[in-house]
């Protein structure tokens, strides 16, 4: 599978260096500066805060760097390494999925702030991948058990055509990523650092494989910008507001993936979890979010697509094996029971037995026999076992 | 811990005998004669059913064994096994907890009419253990898994003090029992045949065991009578009736354990699962439990009396503000909620509220009193409101 960029473009060369030069000022997310640029359009705005001419929340979030910033040698950088800056002006952007950030900002919800604009690394259109797409994201210590799960669900969603967003952590996202392009599917990494900084060194090969396979590396991060603590938690946020939902695969109780299963809840996205062994720390956290904090528990990937809901497909509705005596009446169950299926019983054995009048026995008997559940002989009613269809 | 019975006694012979009578002629649940017995008594009830004199449904329900049924006999049968038949007229009756049965199927819930009596076998006081219990469940198909873990949750609950309710069976209702019992506590056996009929012969030391350490069995069947598919079925409303909750540890898709699950849900009281493997088919049905019928997910017992919520405990994580009430006696507590701030109630009118025996309520009135809960005016007991302390 494969998500070609069609039309990449749509911005004005000046826009675009208007939003690099805007994206490297301000550490994200930066709500004042989103605001600004919001009012005065991206060129404007780059004047004004390279001028220091803006509002104080906005020279606040830009005062650092305002006059370092070269957006000329980071659109230079990017493209070195194959890397493009996506910006809000382009037909690529994912407007629709990333909307969940501003209403969920204008709802008041902290450090949700839409990006400025998203470094990628790979031939993805972005607006095609996050159309229909999950999350699949976990501790990075995991077990055995999250590995397996990460992989399979990765490889399952990649045969279903959706593509797999995860943060190219060791642990559970590598496993996820690797399942879905063994699957042959798109999968696309959001980074904490910028998209042509290898990190972690542990996954160069399979961030440079992703690239490779028609996915991408995407970051709010300018060129060279190197991973922070605090940059993996902003990250998050568009790992939840680009997909549909989340799923957690394994996760402590103070895992990071609990916080993008957060957000992805605050922005009103499906928060899904896998369970595991209630003596597992490594699925402690996935049973706190089903818990706690209204997580549907997911098994596979028919119930993942189920809950997210978008994708017109349904679980195989729980499986049950009906038995054939599912079908039968409380009293009819009852005088099913009652039979054996060696000896013969008379009908009044059998009201007996079972509780049931015998006029009732009498009637029922030659239903149970026409349906194949009893059958008469000469020393009285017999039970046919009936086995499970299934 | 030994919770014996103090007054066993308080309906008449004649009451009694006319009881063994009804619970032998229809088969559980006979929500007609149960009516029947209600409108008319035990005595006329039993008289009029002999004669066949009474409504049509009730006949029904009767027919098969009006004229078969000596409950002479049954009582002489149990007597030798040890059991005795307690009945609605007597004190240790819970009826408390059986009113949810009654509630259910007033509100159209179908086979959930409350029994007619129960004989039991133990010195346990089905009053005082059905006051606070808690039921752990599951399928007889069990793995190691679920075993461990049944026998972990009923020795834990054991050594908290609260009664443990199963069903018996092998596999996870076996280990429930077992660990219980290890921990010291008392357990509760309901069955699906009589109360002399070891079944299964496999856990027939467990039976023993639970009746020489203080516990119960307990059944709606007549001595003698064998197991039946649809009577555990017809049983599982006892367990759920019985107890605040109930916890399934392991359930396949088909579990019967889901059936008592789902009768809990009915009923209005706490329904708990166990998470597990996603590949374990043996956990299939408490997922399904969690996932599309709202079962709190569990894994620990503090996390089960958190979710039953009447014990005065909270799990650890949970910092939940304490509030003064919570260091009163479930009875206390039961008392105490049953007062109002301003106006005066009889202890009569608060027995009846609180579902505590008067004499209980007037030994428990003046111990509120001393520690500040309670208040006794000219109209009566009053309540002390009492918020709280953080």
């Amino acid at each position: 599978m494969s998500i070609a960029v069609e039309d990449q473009t749509a911005a004005t060369d000046s826009e675009r260096l208007a939003r690099a030069y805007l994206l490297g000022v301000a550490e994200p997310p930066a709500p004042h500066l989103l605001e600004f640029v919001g009012e005065h359009g991206p060129v404007a705005a780059a004047e004004r805060v390279r001028a220091g001419d803006c509002p104080e929340p906005v020279l606040r979030e830009t005062a650092a760097r305002r006059e370092s910033t070269i957006a000329e040698q980071d659109l230079e950088e990017a493209a070195k390494s194959g890397a493009r800056l996506v910006v809000p002006e382009d037909h690529e952007w994912p407007a629709w999925p990333l909307l969940s950030l501003a209403v969920a900002a204008g709802n008041g919800v902290k450090h949700v702030a839409a990006p400025l604009g998203l470094w990628v690394r790979g031939d993805a259109s972005l607006a095609e991948v996050a159309d229909r797409a999950v999350a699949v994201v976990g501790a990075r210590l995991a077990t055995d058990y999250g590995v397996h799960n990460a992989i399979e669900f990765g490889h399952a969603l990649a045969t279903r055509q959706i593509p797999v967003f995860s943060g190219a952590a060791l642990g559970i996202d590598a496993a996820a990523h690797r399942g879905a392009l063994n699957g042959g599917g798109v999968t696309v990494a959001l980074l904490g650092c910028a998209v042509d900084y290898a990190y972690p060194a542990g996954n160069r090969d399979l961030l440079d494989r992703i690239v490779a396979e028609g996915g991408a590396l995407v970051s709010e991060y300018a060129p060279k910008t190197p991973p922070a603590r605090h940059r993996f938690l902003v990250r998050n946020r568009l790992i939840a507001g680009l997909t549909d939902g989340t799923v957690v695969v394994e996760a402590g109780i103070r895992s990071g993936a609990r916080n993008t299963a957060t957000i992805a809840g605050a922005l009103g996205k499906v928060v899904m979890a896998l369970p595991g062994s209630v003596h597992s720390g490594s699925s402690a956290g996935c049973h706190a979010l089903i818990r706690d904090c209204k997580a549907t528990l997911v098994t596979s990937v028919d119930e993942v697509l189920e809950t997210v809901g978008r994708f017109g497909t349904a679980a195989p509705a729980a499986e049950s094996s009906r038995r054939p005596t599912d079908n039968l009446g409380p009293e009819a169950s009852r005088v099913y029971d009652a039979l054996l299926p060696r000896a013969g019983r008379a009908p009044e054995e059998v009201a007996e037995s079972a509780g049931v009048p015998v006029s009732r026995v009498r009637a029922l008997l030659p239903a149970l026999e026409v349906d194949g559940f009893a059958v008469r002989g000469e020393t009285g009613w017999r039970q046919i076992v009936r086995t499970a269809n299934r």
